[in-house]
């Protein structure tokens, strides 16, 4: 079959499975969950032999100890997966919430009805583990989902994907309302962002260029996940301690992820208190600096910095370090550097805390807390899809509710319009 | 100057107004909204004139008497538009709204704030009137915009686009936050489509085609306003007499909009009753009726209808008219040739009052109420952009609130991530 034609016949089989699953009762879909979570488990042996067919592929072509790790799964990741399929069980239903109620003069009384988006189309990197975490998304959402993982994972995947439809089915859900598409032709992807009756949203994960390219040519609205290029500023009137204790998370915890610290801003005022120390407890951390002249002078040891250093999102244990002259300086810097992720001050001035927040445009700003908190999990929202650098539909976390939209009800006893 | 280049320059100065305008405080704002319609009032003798250049080319090119009749300004029309603006003033201010907020066990508190999308391009048909709408709604939210009316208005549109601008200025707001493209070539639709850094929605309104044009070539994201194939279906228990009403309401109060009246079902059991009295009403008020052979075999009259009538969106003095089994029958029928914008039940049956609600997929669903009602004003939402037919960000009407996205806000006392 022609990857075109296949890429279709998936999407008009969602589309079917998504009608159905959008009337499905909590219990049922709670139902599939839970079957999807015990399917995983029950067929460990043999997603198990799958993956390591992905995995000998990856390390013949040379792949990185990092991508080896990210693609491998043992019994106890696909234990982890099936827990977060649980969990998602455990979330409340955002389905048919009423979202707002109110009555107008005329009598009538107008509700706003939280309802599934239809066809989810993901687009993910090669971790098998977010293929269970998007179907339980959307599944519970009351989405019918089309995955498109890595093609490194493409065996995996395609075993996971089959016992996760064949659970949902189990449950009396529609089997169909998870389809994978099971070839690595490239092709897939564009025929997939060419199906605007047949899929409503479209969200790529993966690097910036990839991420803009599927953004930008999609036929589809795109719900984008790329580029974090985070900072934190520390003020003036910040406490040194908890400076060093937030710089050292948000860059260190785990640097290969969005919401990673990428360029510190340090108030010129607590520059030569703080920058000596926190360096020592950086460089302990296994942590590079690139820093600006002031940084360098009080650092020697520290790289200088060019202007590209300012742009680079290094996802790694490197950081830049730019010491500026006041809050507005940082804000300046925020606005041309940042990509609109994630922006922390950490301060005690609480007029500059106000300003902060107000002044930088981001999915999320931070006082005094790690940029690593940003997260659907940390935020109490529950499992994400990822982080949306889109302004439109969601911004920030993607989870269960972002998943949705909303319908109107309106009920009345004969109103008619004037 | 290039006509790229034009588009570009005025998005690129909006993209800076933008900035600005987010931060204003809700007075200038206000402010500003009270300037514009002051301007509208001040400048009548201007505005009428350049509006007679425009009404006096589209005469010669034969346009029809209802164009002309929209396109036409009066000192009347001008003060309408003045009080749309001053109603919008008076709007409640949705920028720096807390949504929600909550505390995580770890002490952080997270706030959803909402915040201007930023850059609105907005593209409609021509009329002028729309202009002042659509620059109040943007000034309101906080959004630079930039114009694209029709050609036809051009004359008009480049005057009121210059008196808005000039009173955002007075009000010591960023006069560049109003644009407008002063050019009929169409080549300025296709460029505002191509500035993804700089524009981030954009709107169009229009015939489907143009729409879904615009949606499916844009690298911006799109809230599409197109096609309302609305049906209202008149269930078994119905009261006669309110479904004449609401019929009638929903057909003939004003045809050429999208949330007008385009398919009527009839229960069969109500049929014999309601049709014959139903169809001498719908004849006074000048509506012509495509029935299927049911209907016409109860209406005599009625010319009968053709497969593709169950497709059609007349926006006149037209209705089909078909004879359904029961509420199952109705409900296939609307999913199959509705178009999600609105849809109506007339019913006593609260049974099927509830399943109507729940399995019509569209951005309104009434019961016992006209379909003309799913509009901003008539929700008590203010004044309206239009009337979304997208399922992501914002699906129905769509106004002040509908133009802001969101940001998070975390405040800590030092928490990172374990």
């Amino acid at each position: 079959m022609d990857v075109r034609d296949l890429v279709q016949a998936k999407a008009r089989a969602a589309r079917d499975a998504a009608r159905a699953l959008a009337l499905c009762p909590t219990k049922i879909k709670n139902d599939a969950l839970v079957q999807m979570a015990h399917g995983l488990v029950e067929k460990t042996g043999a997603l198990l032999e799958a993956n390591r067919a992905d995995v000998e592929r990856a390390r013949g072509r040379g792949a990185t100890r990092a991508f080896l790790d990210r693609l491998t799964l043992t019994e106890s990741r696909l234990e982890e997966m099936a827990q977060g399929l649980r969990e998602i069980a455990a979330l409340p239903d955002p389905v048919e919430t009423v979202v707002e109620v109110w009555r107008r003069p005329s009598g009538i009384e107008i509700s706003r009805v939280r309802v599934p988006l239809g066809v989810v189309g993901f687009i993910y990197e090669s971790r098998p583990n977010v293929t269970a975490d998007a179907a339980g998304l959307c599944v519970k959402s009351g989405n019918a989902v089309i995955l498109r993982g890595g093609s490194d994972a493409i065996d995996s995947n395609t075993m996971i994907a089959a016992v996760l439809a064949k659970a949902v089915e189990k449950a009396g859900a529609p089997a169909d309302a998870i389809q994978f598409i099971d070839t690595t032709d490239r092709e897939a992807v564009a025929a997939l962002l060419d199906l605007p009756g047949l899929v409503d949203l479209i969200i790529p994960r993966g690097g910036e260029e990839f991420v803009r390219w599927v953004a930008e040519r999609s036929r589809v609205p795109v719900l984008k996940h790329d580029k974090g290029l985070v900072h934190v500023f520390v003020d003036a009137s910040a406490d040194p301690a908890m400076a060093v204790q937030i710089v050292l998370n948000a860059k260190a915890q785990r640097p290969s992820v969005c919401n990673a610290l990428e360029t510190l801003l340090v108030h010129r005022e607590i520059a030569p208190r703080l920058l000596p120390s926190l360096a020592a407890r950086l460089a302990e951390a296994g942590v590079e600096l690139r820093g600006c002249p002031r940084t360098c002078a009080l650092v020697p040891s520290t790289r200088p910095a060019t202007d590209a250093d300012w742009d680079t999102e290094y996802l790694d244990l490197i950081l830049a370090v730019l010491v500026v002259d006041d809050l507005d300086a940082a804000i300046a810097h925020i606005g041309r550097h940042g990509t609109g992720l994630a922006e922390a001050i950490v301060t005690n001035d609480l007029g500059h805390a106000r300003r902060f927040t107000r002044e930088v445009d981001a999915a999320a700003v931070l006082v005094n807390a790690s940029t690593r908190l940003v997260d659907g999990a940390q935020f109490g929202m529950g499992a994400e899809m990822g982080i949306s650098t889109s302004r439109v539909h969601a911004r920030g976390p993607v989870g269960v509710r972002e998943l949705t939209t909303t319908k109107f009800v309106v009920v009345g006893d004969g109103q008619v319009r004037e």
